[in-house]
């Protein structure tokens, strides 16, 4: 399966976003030789030189139409910015597809966390399209990884190998048929699981498995921080509050911009959770041993299922 | 100052309850000779061969009575169970307290993470005494320490270096200003910093730092197991849910005990935490970007604040 894989080849690949996702993208394609050259675009000029140095890019931009003057042959670009950042480029991106500077076969993804706000700024970019995806031979994505480093060099080539890696397909998508299997190869290639489901699901498992815990740790620790300006109270906080808090220092930014893209879903589930808090605490207040030891049990043995998916993940990984 | 400290010494120290803070109390007693031998009391027969075979303590026993039988001659017991079960064996230590098979010299500690309710249970045990804490020379302690892995084996000397050990101490404990002088010199002697508070105070700060957090971590997991039955759903769950939901693996048992145990200032804490996420909702709902950055950048910098202490005291751990 790994040889038919590696015949899966795009000529010139380039990736506009040099973060931790975008520079392990490529260099998960050079490792296993998917690509015959990366070419880069960032305004970092730091994040550019390293790639450079490092042989990750042949070429590095600051700006997506000089990447493109110089380098019209790309057959893949990667949009491995925050959403609101793609939101951004891609009215430029459409003129350069009407201008015939990208490659009418060339394939546009993206990797952003949120999936229906993607579509929909490509359907304000393109709205005199009739079938914009389709016209921008554009596959969104998502991958399930990360990790606690960030931009160029905490790259790694083995990032998405045994994650998940979702396709976000529905009725709107319906010429790109070639496109998408290119993807699912090129993800597959990579290491990661592929999973196709529509955005809308996308958005709403996302909701609870990532967007959730950020907003309630975040909660907490703001609310730690406002009961003891001093901060003195964080003395006394342990290895549980070390763990459920770690997500509080994300980027303000970036989980800002998540929320107000993924409103709908991350409200209701939010709404969920408060009607299980209030259960909670009424079950508390009334002695209610019963719900409450029900309630755990329950959370324990899923969290402990979880536990296991992780070790395989690992033993996976460390036996490839 | 730590030859100081090594001449605090008790002659013969019962430990009741070889769990991990138990038997990590006596190793790092043993270690830096702070007493001359440990008899302990467990109900599991492996956890006493164990610490036998070891070398942590020189006599197991199933019953506090039997331990006192043989070695009344103890001057610390340790109570290192849950809230529950040290509220169970008080009127035992009552009886052999007022039969003189306790010392009137010897001190007892609890190291339980709630501690107005143990306080509680002191009075109901004694309640014909006029200073039952003073009768029993009762030192209500609580290390903010703690570790992945529990019970005997996973012991160590050195768990509560740099960490804070709580004493708690009110107006209701007059006369056992030596029993507390002693126990904060012993907490000193094994490497932790002591802070004094009352047990109200104590259980205000612990219901946030620690016992809410496994109330909000239980939720969610909860929630995503009740969303979906098959579990599918932790396939695309990340490292922030992974660390965001660890404590949600944990005991059942016991944490249903501190939540009632600590009822009203979790269910206070409660209160807030639901007004803040009403607050985020709300900003969410109206795209109010001020307010949800405001509150990320503050949680984040609190949580960078967390982070520096964290270092530091593991700097401090591993240059002694």
């Amino acid at each position: 399966m790994a040889c038919e894989l590696m015949t899966i080849i795009f000529q010139k690949t380039a990736i506009i976003g040099l973060g931790l996702i975008g520079a392990s993208i490529g260099q998960a394609m050079l490792d296993r030789k998917l690509t015959h050259a990366i070419v880069a675009c960032d305004r970092c000029q730091d994040s550019l030189s390293i790639a450079l140095d490092e042989g990750l890019i042949v070429e590095g931009f600051h700006d997506v139409n000089a990447l493109l003057d110089a380098h019209g042959d790309v057959d893949l670009l990667v949009l491995a910015m925050p959403a609101r950042a793609i939101a951004d480029i891609l009215p430029t991106l459409l003129k350069l597809k009407l201008d015939n500077r990208i490659a009418s076969s060339a394939i546009i993804v993206d990797v952003a966390s949120t999936k229906q706000n993607i579509l929909q700024a490509i359907i304000n970019a393109c709205r005199y399209k009739q079938k914009p995806y389709d016209f921008l031979n554009f596959v969104p994505s998502h991958p399930i990884a990360g990790a606690e480093k960030s931009g160029v060099t905490a790259r790694s080539g083995d990032l998405f190998v045994n994650h998940q890696f979702i396709i976000c397909q529905d009725e709107r998508m319906t010429a790109s048929v070639d496109a998408f299997d290119k993807i699912q190869k090129l993800w597959q290639g990579i290491g990661a699981n592929v999973s196709m489901m529509s955005p809308q699901k996308h958005d709403e498992i996302l909701s609870l498995t990532s967007h959730l815990p950020h907003l309630l740790s975040y909660a907490l620790t703001y609310q730690l921080a406002k009961d003891d300006e001093n901060l003195n109270i964080f003395r006394y906080a342990a290895g549980g509050f070390r763990d459920f808090s770690r997500i509080s220092a994300s980027s303000p930014i970036m989980w800002h911009d998540i929320f107000l893209a993924n409103k709908e879903a991350v409200l209701k589930g939010l709404d969920t959770y408060q009607a299980i808090l209030n259960e909670l605490k009424t079950a508390i207040l009334n002695d209610n041993s019963d719900e409450l030891l029900t309630t755990f049990e329950t959370a324990k043995n899923a969290r402990e299922y979880f536990g296991r998916l992780l070790v395989e993940k690992e033993k996976l990984k460390n036996g490839l």
